[in-house]
């Protein structure tokens, strides 16, 4: 039986025993048949760290800094431009333009990312970015991409599905991005991986035909996008979702649902010295989760260990 | 171990033993790892008969007839008017003009269609669909539309099963519409049912929130959306695929890929007696069977039983 071991004493973790408790209670007010036990948990900075920037994030610049190389042209072209001479500040400055309310440049940006992967076959954007993550190394924090899970959020996959409950990742993220490191990092198959993605075409070739990216966005599993992608794929509300930005408190709010017990975890990233200390784009999930009773899970004082040990 | 005893003895049943012996050889050249043993089923015409119509038609004609009986302005308009008076004629004329290359008709009975649960939420969706499957008699053959599934598929889904392989549904018709009886018509849960749906939102309220039906399509997983869908909620390529209709050629042929085996059946309606005899929207699939060299298992040779027996 999985422990939860990485989890200090305190409330969170109470809040956690004691739900799997009451669910898996046969008899009891709040039991839940383990086909129904269904817990979400959104990806960047709940199961990985996503500080300072997510991971795919550096692996689109790269993309992107490859096709200026490849063709001198886009270099005068933002965003490769950006991506090409490594101006981090352009980069930034279209995040922090976008929270003031000016998308101009969010939206160059965006016009670049949907080319980055055009054309593309789904089996080489998986391999590639498969070997990105295994390959990479975080930059702050100086360990590989596939050692910045959180081990206590790993322990607590591992707990819930030794409880009956079945786990899938429901991330903003993009799907395909994520699907060939989420066994070898959290256990979790592809087929129980929800995500954004750009839209793909059946095209037929001499070998029966391929799954090609378009240069179109096919949805943005995001805000009120998740509870509509998590029905879409599994056809059942979770009674267990987990979080930590203020896109995630749609699949929050819809964990449950009426008459059934649910269980709402918010990841608060406070913890200068292990991780990262910054409550930026969670404001709002932690006002809703001081109001409604969420369970705020602290870096810093809920988790005796954050990151696995490396090899030495 | 499950059997297949509905299968006669025949090339057909021959072509899934040898298929499923070769996959699961350790060692051997199309050995394929459990993880990877994904086999995907249409549903109407392939798992369940779609004759004379398909089931969800008659789901949907009785809501829009519901609609007409409570607004006396909707009888005077298409298709609510042919709904309520059972005008059969102007409604199987719609497909048999779409045929003929005509769609003005086709586009009236799609824009009622999408009207007909806009609005609804999918939990209410969901029981009204289980309710009319559970509580529906098949028009022609007279028995419990939850017996209309073709034993010999549902015997092929647990030998598949049993053999390491994972099951999915990957129709046309509409998902939520089936995930209600999959489980209890052909052992299916809901988060393995891929098919068709219209668009979803989500509504905050003050349970909480909601999944509401919006007056709009999301996807018609037909054609080349199938294989496109199947990657979405799998991300893996399936190496069995059944179906029946044209509209199956490409998940059929997405089945296997480079370097790997496929088997693809190709379910031939061809006995009047038992079932029905129609080669209808078939005429493709059947003729790219016969180049590539599909199995066609056909309905009156290879199944010794249809339909499981009623009770008494």
């Amino acid at each position: 039986m999985a422990s939860l071991d990485s989890w200090r004493d305190g409330a969170a973790r109470a809040a956690i025993e004691d739900f799997v408790a009451r669910v898996t209670s046969e008899g009891g007010a709040d039991f839940v048949p383990p086909a129904e036990r269904i817990a979400v948990f959104d990806n960047d900075g709940t199961l990985w760290t996503e500080q300072p920037m997510q991971v795919e994030v550096g692996f689109i610049l790269k993309r992107l800094a490859e096709m200026a190389e490849a063709d001198p042209e886009l270099r005068e072209r933002q965003p490769w431009k950006a991506a090409h001479t490594k101006d981090y500040a352009w980069l930034g400055g279209a995040m922090t333009m976008h929270y003031n309310g000016d998308d101009s440049r969010m939206k160059v940006l965006m016009g670049g990312l949907i080319q980055a992967f055009a054309g593309w076959t789904v089996d080489r954007y998986v391999d590639a970015a498969g070997a990105y993550v295994r390959g990479g190394t975080h930059p702050v924090l100086g360990r590989p991409l596939t050692s910045i899970g959180f081990v206590p959020m790993v322990e607590l996959l591992r707990y819930l599905e030794d409880h009956g409950f079945t786990t899938y990742i429901a991330s903003g993220g993009d799907r395909d991005f994520m699907r060939p490191v989420t066994e070898e990092m959290y256990g979790i198959p592809p087929e129980r991986v929800i995500g954004s993605t750009n839209g793909i075409e059946w095209v037929d070739d001499e070998d029966g035909g391929q799954l090609v990216y378009l240069a179109q966005p096919d949805f943005f599993d995001d805000g009120p996008v998740k509870p509509v992608r998590i029905w879409s794929r599994i056809g059942r509300r979770p009674i267990l979702a987990a979080g930590n930005a203020n896109g995630d408190i749609p699949m929050l709010a819809s964990a449950g649902g009426p008459g059934r017990p649910a269980l709402r975890l918010v990841i608060r990233h406070d913890d200068a010295e292990r991780e990262f200390d910054t409550d930026g784009g969670a404001e709002g999930i932690l006002e809703r989760a001081a109001a409604d009773g969420w369970t705020v899970v602290s870096v810093k004082g809920d988790w005796a260990t954050v990151f696995a040990d490396l090899p030495a």
